[in-house]
């Protein structure tokens, strides 16, 4: 069977109404061109509020009872699919996660995942807003198939494809927010970029389960004035199970952008390249570690 | 500095001493373009002896101290270079390994990795020839670097690169043997190397640890009849710490190519995007199981 499977990349709007309007436009699109998934970037219904820190945004933190995910849980119902992003969530006082929420087509929520690794960097100050989560890397099970839902800097980690694949994940899905900084030069635009497309293409690969990726798209300038703020770059996309693009990352802004998963390709894939069969599980006790010691790295021949 | 390395593919010729003088006059080529390390493919000096099940080739296995090291070891000695590829090693009677032996340019044994990952699909019985390795995955210490000496199926392995940068390793190499089945269409090879290519870029991205890759280069056929033997599809490579290539895949046959590994763009990679901080190793105990059984997988939300 084949599964009809959206990319929703609209750029962010501050003026919130106008924002919503343009996503659930998106949403409805990916309806009726005949999706029964959509993936939105991370923190879809916000500024990328990281840039700099700052304790206002915490004002916009939310329980997984608050309008976001009940303006997510109506779309869902309404267009009768399934839709994936992030939100601010707000679990208790000084307690802030970016949690992936996953509403069912019936509007329920069927899961969440709290971002397991976060990044801190000029322009992403993740660490100062988000408590690294504590959920683990369950898939979700909803009616588009078994998600392994992960959040942008999760996809720099192939520890956390992995574990999602091997907790039966079908499809891995990445709402993720990544840029430019408007000043670097084309050269490095370019290898930045590149990189990403490559290793989520490689967690496709390695685990032969095919990849979402849905990126925020547009320029958002840093409040502080510290930076010149982020071009985030869109190129989301969708791989198939041997990393080949069943939905070409692009360059030019788009609202909704679909392709189509084909079921049977991840176990054909896997059975022509059983990779799974072959880990040596008895020796990767040391991937628990930080890293080896200099003194434990001596080979002794 | 730049350390400069060298990938050579010479194709297999059934003639002993033809192909051991192509080979030699390779590695004489690398150290005359400035090469410090040379890597060649894997089980350089043989043919690819596993595409059937034979009794045969175990009479071409050696042990660590037999003529394939010996070789080696005087091509290391004589034009003063770390030569790295694997032998059919035998350890005792009915104990044999695919084994990378690690040339320090004083002609000493610097090091050995035996394969820990075994393939075995049509073409490849490989599990019938090797027992999986059981020297864990440790580099090892040479003047042109602490190597990550990896083999073939290893590329597959997210894991294992990721435990030889955990333990230190400078460079991540790996001597491979893969090609195509000549009665594969062009989108179907098209795939496969892409896969390939892009997986070991990933080890790259991940690790931000630059990758080198050899592979057999030609056709070979099978003795067996079977199948219609295996064009190596070369395409060896070398990509610096953030994926980006530092000498291209080349589709024309090439005996020796060099690039030039900047020592210092690890540091800097990895300190621009620092994965290896945020690696979440209180959560990743599953990564030593084979798979979460299905009653395991429910998500409590």
């Amino acid at each position: 069977m084949k599964r009809r499977v959206a990319i929703i990349e609209t750029a962010f709007n501050p003026d919130p109404e106008r924002h919503f309007r343009a996503l659930e436009a998106a949403v409805r699109e990916a309806r009726s061109d005949g999706a029964t998934l959509a993936l939105l970037p991370e923190l879809a219904f916000l500024p990328y509020f990281c840039q700099h820190t700052s304790r206002e945004p915490f004002g916009w933190a939310e329980p997984l009872d608050g309008p976001s995910v009940a303006r997510l849980s109506d779309w869902a119902r309404t267009y009768g699919l399934v839709i994936v992003t992030t939100i601010f969530e707000r679990r208790t006082a000084g307690l802030y996660h970016n949690t992936a929420v996953v509403l069912e087509a019936d509007g329920s929520l069927a899961g969440l995942y709290r971002k397991m690794h976060i990044p801190d960097d000029p322009g992403y100050c993740e660490k100062y807003y988000f408590t690294p989560g504590d959920l683990g890397f369950v898939p979700i099970e909803t009616s588009a198939g078994r998600l392994g839902v992960l959040v942008c800097w999760d996809q720099w980690f192939p520890e956390a494809a992995r574990l999602m694949a091997l907790a039966g994940a079908e499809l891995l899905l990445y709402p993720t927010a990544i840029g430019w900084n408007p000043e670097d030069a084309p050269s490095t635009r370019n290898q930045e970029l590149e990189a990403w497309l490559t290793i989520q293409r490689a967690h496709a690969i390695a685990n032969g389960c095919p990849v979402l990726s849905a990126n925020r798209r547009g320029r958002e300038s840093d409040p502080s004035g510290h930076t010149p703020g982020i071009e985030f770059w869109g190129h989301g996309f969708v791989a198939g199970a041997m990393g080949e693009y069943l939905l070409e990352p692009r360059s030019t802004p788009f609202e909704t952008a679909c392709a189509d998963v084909d079921d049977l390709e991840m176990e054909r894939t896997r059975q022509a390249w059983p990779f799974l069969r072959d880990r040596r599980i008895d020796a990767y006790a040391n991937l628990l570690t930080r890293a080896l010691d200099p003194e434990a790295q001596a080979p002794e021949t």
